[in-house]
Order: C-alpha cells, then structure tokens, then sequence
C-alpha cells in the first residue's frame, strides 16, 4: 500500500483468509493513521495515532476493549475501557518516557475540539500505548512535544509507512530493527463480510526465536551473523491495536482480541517478563452516542458462533503484522552508536529465502 | 407475600425506591423459586432453585453475569457466564459438600429437558452456588440428594417463603439464624418502569457487626445477650442472586451486581476472609438463542447515564433481603445441640425496636 | 495531628479498633504526605503526593496492589502494579486533566533520582490517580504545573492538613465541600502490632445519601437547608491510598484494599456510574530489589486466618477518611460563582448533633 | 516413559531447554498420575487424577493458580484457587458431564482423609476439570461412577500412559484421536535446577491447523486423506496442569501459567469459541499450613528478572504435551461408529516425516 515491500512481496502468505484490499488496519472504513518521525543520531523516536473514525469520537464513542497480554507497561486509558467498554480519543501510540506529554496533548486536542468537556460535560479519558525504545534512542531526553502528537493526529490517512517511522522509530523486534507493521483479513459471514485490521508497534523478542510461517529464520539468521555478535537480551513489548467493522458486544470483542496471542505466539513470543503487551481493540459498528438518549440504544451483535471466524482473523493478521513490521524496517543507528541491522538488508546479504 | 413477617413489618423501610408488588425477586416476570427443606435433628439443610424464566433456558439464554465479593467458596458455572454472558440453567443453592450431587441433578435435569444435549450439540453450564452450613448441619452427611434438586425445581413458584427454608434451612447471618431473604426495587426511567429483584442466602457476620438501617441492633443485642454466650467467631458466606428486567448488556449487569456490596456493607459486614460471597445477576431483557442464527443478533440496552438508578435499587433490595433473612428465621437446635437464636424471638423477649 | 478540627472532635468514633497516634495514614512507619493547593477564585485545584518510604523507591520497591471499584477514571499505573505486585514511584493525586503534566513530572523526578533510568536499566512507572474538580476548578485551565508535583513531594511530611487543600482542594463530597481526608487502625496479632493508614481524595455523593456513624445526617440536613437549593446530581470519584506495614503477598493485599468498599458504603455511597473509584495499597513490611538477586528473595506472609483484623481495619479507616474529608473542609468558592457549603459550617448553623 | 512411541522418538525435538528425566509432569518431586480407563463401544472416556504431593494436601496445601484461556468450560474449583492461593485436593479430569460425580467423589475421599472437615474445620474445594468426548462418547450415559475416581487417584504413580487413556480416552485433537500428554523442561537458574512439568488433556483443533515444530503437516495431511472424509468442525477444548518445582509467588504463578498459550498457539490452536481451555498450575515448593500459626509464614520467590526461564520452560512443555498427547493416541471407533484416526497410524500409512 506504501511502496514498501512488504511480507507477501517475499512470498510468505499468513494464514488461509484473504487480506483487505490495502492489508491495512485503514482497510476497516474510517481508520486513519498518521506518523511523526524523529530521526537525528541518538533521537529516534516519533509518534504514531491511529484515528477510529472521522467524526467526532467523544460524541459517537466506539465500542471498545482492552485485554494485558503481559503488564510491565505504562498504557493508560484501560480503566475505563473496560468499566465503560467505549473508546473516545484516538489512540495515541509514543516511547514510554513520553506518554505523561503524549496525554496532555491528546488532552489538549480533545478539549479544542469539544469545548463542552470540564464545563457542562465530564472530563475524556486519553488512550496513549507506549512501548520502550531506549536502546536505540536517548529516551530521558523527551524528544517527544505536544505539537508531535497533534501533528501525527494531523497527518492521519488511510495510507501510511510501516516499519521504521512513528512511534516504531526507534523500535526493535527479534533483536532486528522493528516497529510499525500492520494487517489486514476479510471476514465473509452469512450477513454480511467484514474486515479484521491490526497495527502493531512491535518491540520484543530475541533473534533465535524468530519464526515466519513456521520456519525457524531467527536460529538460522543467527548461526550466520552471531560470529560478530553475541545474541541480546532484549525484552520489550508489543502494543496491538485491533479495529473492526464487525457488529460485537464489549465481551465479545474482548474474547476476539486476547485471540492476537496465538499470531504473536507463532512469531516466536514467549512473552518475556520485563515486556508491555497490550492490546486496544475497537468496532466501529455502532456508535455509541455521549449524551443520554430518553431511549433505550439498540444495537446488534454476531452469535456466539460466528466468532470462530474472527478469532481466526485476528491471529492471521497480528501474526502478519508483526512481520510486516520487521521486513519493512530500516537500520538504524542510534543512541551511543547502538544499532540494530534491517531484516531485508540481512534477507539479501544472507541471500535467505523466506518460504 | 408469603405469610411471614418481614422487615418493612417492623416498620422500617430500606432506602427511597418503591418495592415491587410482593417486595421479591419473582416480581421480575418470570421468575420462580422453589425450596426443599431438609430439617431433623442433625440434618439442617436443603435446596433452593431459582428459575429464571419459564420457558426452555437452554434455548433461550438469558444474559447474566457473576461477580466474586470473596472467592472462600465453590460456586459452579461462573467461568462459562464469564465467558458468554450468558445463563442457560436454572441456578440451584445447596450446602457446601453438596455441590457435586446438585450439579449431577441439574446436569440430569437439562438433559431430559433437552435431549440434543450431548448428542447433535455441545454440553450444558450448571451454575450451583452454596453456603456452609456446618454448624447447624451434619455437612459431611449429605443429606441432599438428587431428587431434592429436582424437587426444589418443580416447586418454584412466583410466591416462597423466606428464613430457615430452602439452602437456608441450616445458615447464620449475624451470629443469629439466617437463610434466604429477598427484595425488589422499582427503576422508573424515561423508556419505562423496570424492576430488580434480590434473593440472597445469607450465612455470614459476627452479632455485634449488625445494622438495621443504620442503627447498631448487633451491639445492643450483644450486651444484653451476652452474660451467657460469648461472641462466636462466625465466618460464612453470602450468595446473592440478581434479577431484573432491564435491558443491559453482560458488562451493564457486570456493574449493576459489584454494587450489591453497598447494601451487604451496610448491614455491618466486613466481608471476613473465610467466606464465599458471590453475586449471580441475569436480566430477561433479551433472550439469546442457543442456535446459530443466520443473520445478526439485535437487542437494546440502557443509556450509561441511566445506570445510577439500577446502582441505587440493587443496593437497597440486597440490604433489605439480607435483613429479610433475618427477621424472617426461626430458631434451629441442630448438630450436637447447636444452635442459634431466631431474631424475631430476642426483638420480642428483649423488646428491641429496630426503627 | 494537624491542628483541624475532625470527626473525632465531633465525638464520633468509627468502628472498634484503636486507631494510630496521628489518626492518619502516616502512623505507617515512613509514610509521608504533601500537598500544593492552588486557590484563586476560577482556579482551585492543586496536588497531594504520598511517599510510601524514605529511600529510593525504585530501588527499593514496595509490594503493591490496585483495585477499582468504578472505572469511569483515568487513574495512571495500575498494569505494572497488577503484574508486577510493585510500587516503583511516590503517589500522585490531582485533577483529571493534569494527569499528563503530572506523569510527565514524577517521570522527570524519577529520572533525576535514578540516572540509570533509561541508560542502563529499564524505564519507570509513575501513579498518577484524579478526581475530576470542575465545578468548583476551571479544570480546561489547567492550572497544576510540573514544579507544582515537585513542589508536593518536597513537601512531604508525617504531618499534613486534610480538608480543601492540595488535589482536594477542589473537590465535592456529598454535595457538600470535600477532599482530602485520611484515619488509621492498629491491628493486633500475635506475632505483632501493625498499622493500616488510608488517606482519600473524596469527590463524590449526593447530601441525602449522607450517613455518619449510621446516623441519616445528610437527609435531614438537606431538609434543612433545601428551601433554596435543589439537590444536585454529583458524581464524582474517590481515590483510596491504603498503607500498611502488615507482612502481606501481593494476593493478600489485593484483598485487603477491596475491602475498603465496606467503609465507603457505610458513608452512605451507592457507587455511581459516572466516578472513577480507585484503590491503591502498599504494604512496607518487605522491600523488593530492583537489581536482580543472584539468590531467591525470601519474605513474611500473615496466614489467611490473619486476615479479618486488616479487613476490619481498612473498611474502618476508609470510613473515618471520608468523613474527615467532609468535617475538615472549608467552604469554597470557585469557577463560575459555583460553591460548595462546608460540612463544619452548616453543623453549627443547623445545631447539628453528629452522634 | 511409558513404553509408548513419543514425539521425540520421531526425532522431533521443541525448543531448546532440556527435558527432566521422565519428559513428564511427574519429573516434579512428588507428582504422580493415574487413570481409570472406561472403553467399550460407546462408552470412550475416563478419569485422570494429578496428585500434586504425596502428603496431605488438605493440611498442607500448594501455592496454585488458574487461568481461563477460553471460558466455554465447567471447570470447578477455581474461584477458590484465585482468591486464596492455594490448592488443597488432587485435580480431576474427566468428561463435561461427570463433573458433577467427580466432585462428589472428590470431596468425599478428602472427608475420609480428614475427618475434621465439616466438623471443626471449614469444607474443602475440589479441583475438577472437563472437556467434552461427546463425538466418540455417549456423554450422556454419564458412565464415570465415585468409585472410578477413587481408583484414579489410588492409580497414581510417577510413571503413566498418554493418549487414549483415563479422562483422554475419547478425546480429539486437531480431527485425530487426542487425549493425555505430558512433557517437562529444566531450569538452570543461579540458586538452583528447577522443573516444569505439564500435562494436557487435548480436545481442540481441526487438522488443517496442526503444526509441528513448525511445519504445517495438518494440512498435508488434510490434502492426503481428504479425499474420503470432509474436514469436522471440532470445537473441544484443552485443559493444562503446571506443575513445578520453583519458589514462586501466587501471582508469579499465575504469571507463569498464562503463558501456556505460546505452545499452544504454535500447535496450530486458533482457540475456538466452543471450547474451555483453562490453565491450573501448582508449585510444589511451599507447603501453606491449614491450620492457623501463631507467627508469619515465610518463604521463597525467585526475583522478577528468573522469569523469563520458567515462561520458555512451560511454552516449551505445553507445545510438546499436546503433540505427545496427539502421537501416543490409538485409533477409536465409539458412539454411532463415530471415529478418530490415530496420528501414529497416519504417520505410518502416509510416510509422513515430522521433521
């Protein structure tokens, strides 16, 4: 969708549902996302905001679910998610050090736009993911401002850069270069096919225990360029951000997005201690008014036994968006001159075959 | 409703909501409870069953959900309500040893009701729920048997009696008797007048724990019974199941019956650590079907604004049933001669006024 | 301890267990408490920090847990504290819409402590918990700067106003002026005497749901002074700071705070929909290093039989911090004319009798 | 082990932690396993029993901790292991429909070994587990009678059969014939070699989904024997036990059992609606009193940072118990001529390499 070569540009095809039309989280209609970059020596860093729908969200707030795969991690805005199950920002993803400025921004965004919120209406709850990015960036340093994140609100669009860029700048995965990767699989019910997209912030894992489609390419990878290097102990985190078009209870998206661990899982994850994993999910297909209705709302939801569907869907697609994030990024060299190679400079100079 | 005096009997009046007609969880349409009491020298027990609607709940579930006030305890079925919102059995109260028999009935019953179960569709979720009723009570005995289930299930009825019946026959509250109790509060909205009906088995809490409406009974009924008893180290548990008509989805009611703990905190407990305290809740809103539908589920749900009140009614009807149980019991000499006082009789010997 | 008059002085006694010296959260051996209350007409709102020990806190972790009673908050931290079973950061308490500046405050305050945040070892996980404070508090303002947090932790003392100061300066408590508040218990076991301390940040309640000690204090004050006001319809929140020097697992812990609910209750609180309600409690009794250990750690539990007494503690300390909350306010004028009367000064002017 | 052909013996190998002696959950001191094996026509199920140690478990019970994967299950017992923390019966598996004889049984046999239970003691939380053998079982029958429950646990030995035996007789995986699996991993730490024993009982999974050690040979399979039958819809479900030998915290615990779902995943599993897939885990490295002491209890945890081992560790064994569950399996004709495929008989006929 971008111009990178992506995944399925090696030939390597995830799972057995086909892909939407951008295999893009944006492929769910409405979902934005938009990046700031700051790359400069030991800043390496940025900003991703992933936007759920083009209205106003805090006054047609978005079906919503949060789900810890693993909490050594800062994400705030959970609480009420799960108490409310309603989604009312956009999703503001940063390093971890800058989520207390990321949340006074998106604070700020949100009062702009609604001049009603702390004067005859409550307060709104800013949703901002994080994952830690110190290795290859000076993270004490802060680089992130306010103006960063209004910006990648501002450079929201259906169409969007993965791997090194964002809030993935500065981002690892499999002891590789990592950071934003995204999928998509469509969903054909008997009423009606919806669309499953995932955007990842990848940021885990060490490079043995790199798989792709069942192959063991990180213990490959390794026997052949760990003669220079000694394996890291990288730990890091994942932030997974799972949106649909799929008409689902609170509950039932819950049960759909703690399903994105068995993609993660067949990466390789062990899920390690000192990680972040999370994971955001929102259906945009019904929204839920702020103000109270004198009526009761009305909404509609898939049976039980459709979610199997789904459950699929979203494996596959976090599965292939954790890959999307590691062929697509770019070297870097950062912060103290640490570094960390690109999975496609290493694919040719290694002359690997993904399949 | 049911013949026995009851609180709003000694004049006093539990909160500012309207009561229902017979002031009982059978004033949400539909529901019945039946008792078997099992009650003879060493063998003080017995079962309750509610039924929640009258038709076939295996085909029409009803949306439910469970909370853990205090997990000392083995309530069944509470992993797949968690899961699925949903309730597809009635909900059976025993003692505590009993559970296994109780599950084997219901599990007896729904497959005579249903015999595709096991056949050409998947099992079923008996949901048992008990109180340790040890000191009265032979417990280790087991004097519950299948057919005390089936029984207590044919028995259900809009109209039941209250104190030392049913599962309650052998339970404390307050170092007192106790047993089953129920409540009912009124929720008038702009779309409708809804009702939310509260039975509890109450078996928990030391005598001078005890308020009635504020007013500390437990303490002045301690001084002036205590010359001859010391205080017992009463530990026990309490089960509160919650019904109503409201439209609300799984993570509504998941809100709705956490706030059963006001009313239970408002008697006096301090929730001691030895005892199972879970709060079943189902509303017959809507009805679920148990097959796959070929098009989307629709159904309604309240407005979050509109939930204070159901807050507000749950709290009150669980405090009044609570104290329901109490003025209701009779005294029990059971196991080796224990026993424990009926409240009604020390308010009369020790003409207490409870306003 | 503070020179105020508090509930005490009133001649109400909650519950049965003697309290600390102070009466206050700070009777937990090296706790510390300090506030900067920002007060000027539009402007009233400010900043409480809890220091949970003297040492460096990210070297030296405490064992923690968090519960919430009602999410609709945005309280910061509580997924690494729920994982991990450990506080890493003094408390900060303030107003909802500061929560950014406030994160990003005790980030760079941890940084400075630690230079090897972010270098050398992982990143930090500041606690950020709020109350909303827009009716009294032109919140969009937002008023509380960075200096403002440094400023209330180098304020930290074992002695500290309650009342309208720090982040309560702003905020309601059963229609009447609310705040911080704070009350302790002694616990006496066998194997030693312990303390529990709880300070709240009230914001929440309407008057005629008021009760003290049982006592209906807040209907018949709203009889009283209703000829010119109707009642409002608060919301509001409360946060729950519980310490203790009780040799507790995190498990154990989490047990405890829950039952910080049953003094809550007993004020008269029904638990609305729209308030985040959220506890956080720390147990200094073991002390968690941050460096790993070439050994096992080794630590003290109390048996589950222990229990009761830090039940009995927390929902009594709980209870007395509200209302110390409530009788220490001061009247308050604020944004748009809006007011809250002092519940001090309306005892005198009604006569009105707490006991 | 056990005279069977394991995975291992097809040169496959998972992971690269060390297996313990036996390559079983019994590998943990003091854990032994035994089944009763009901096999005739339409009966095809059983009993499986896990005694955690040797002693008795009511007087000195087990840190444990559970964890639903996916809650469409019956499974008993865990409310009680999530509050307190501990296990304090054997763990019985069996069929959906026999939970309610197993518990009877159950229970029954911990009154025979402690006569104080119910008398002067409190009662006791057995641990059932289930899944579903429907499709070559007449689950309705309800075969499992109290006595096959003694007998599994008097069967109980370090060394057992996998596959088609005990509550596995009639079991699924991945269309094949399933059932009992086990397998176990070392931890080399620094204060000492621990052991992670698991064992599975699989019900889950449609062959196209089956990987092993990576390589999709379900759907080679599938495209082998397909021509005659089309692909089932199993739903079913998987039950894990952890065991192990290292000093953990509940929490940790519970930490450590959730990562189960990693091996899992990489089998193949999507984790299905219709199924319940819990987690229960135990570690045998203190023994928590019944009865209440006078002083704390003091004991061990390994620091944070050891984490990371025992999540590889049981990864790793679950990922091996399934697919040991899976090659061990016999080939069964039960209800209606309904039937399974042994693995083993495939690998045979279709010379079919696993690696």
């Amino acid at each position: 969708m971008n111009g990178q070569k992506r995944l399925r540009d090696y030939f390597v095809n995830i799972g057995r549902l086909e892909t939407g039309k951008y295999n893009s989280i944006t492929d769910v209609e409405g979902v934005t996302v938009g990046h700031v970059t700051l790359s400069n020596k030991e800043m390496q860093t940025g900003v991703t905001a992933i936007l759920p729908h083009q209205g106003n969200l805090f006054k047609e707030k978005l079906i919503a679910s949060s789900h810890v795969i693993n909490g050594f991690g800062k994400t705030m805005g959970t609480i009420q998610i799960n108490e409310l199950g309603t989604l009312e920002t956009p999703i503001i993803l940063t390093n971890t050090l800058s989520i207390g400025t990321a949340a006074d921004a998106l604070i700020e965004y949100m009062l702009e736009l609604n001049p009603e919120i702390g004067l005859t209406t409550g307060t709104v709850n800013p949703i901002i993911c994080e994952c830690n990015d110190m290795l290859l960036n000076d993270v004490r340093a802060r680089f992130v401002k306010k103006e960063h994140i209004f910006q990648a609100i501002s450079n929201a669009s259906p169409v969007f850069k993965e791997g090194t860029v964002g809030a993935g700048t500065g981002m690892l995965c499999y002891s590789l270069k990592g950071g934003i990767g995204t999928s998509s699989r469509m969903m054909q019910m008997e009423h009606g096919t919806y669309t499953m997209g995932v955007l990842v912030l990848s940021n885990f894992g060490i490079l043995s225990d790199l798989m792709i489609n069942g192959k063991p390419i990180g213990k490959e990878l390794r026997d052949a360029i760990l003669t220079s290097r000694q394996e890291e102990k990288d730990k890091g985190s994942i932030i997974i951000i799972a949106a649909t078009d799929l008409p689902v209870s609170e509950r039932q998206l819950n049960r759909i997005i703690k399903r994105s661990v068995t993609g993660l899982s067949r990466t390789g994850s062990i899920i390690t201690t000192g990680s972040g994993e999370v994971v955001i999910g929102f259906s945009t297909a019904t929204k839920i008014p702020h103000e109270k209705t004198s009526h009761c709302l009305s909404f509609s939801m898939i049976h039980e036994e459709d979610m199997d569907l789904a459950f699929r869907a979203i494996g596959e697609a976090t599965e292939e968006a954790v890959l999307n994030s590691l062929v697509t990024a770019t070297h870097v060299v950062g912060r103290d001159g640490n570094e960390r190679p690109a999975f496609k400079d290493l694919i040719e100079e290694f002359n690997i075959s993904l399949t």
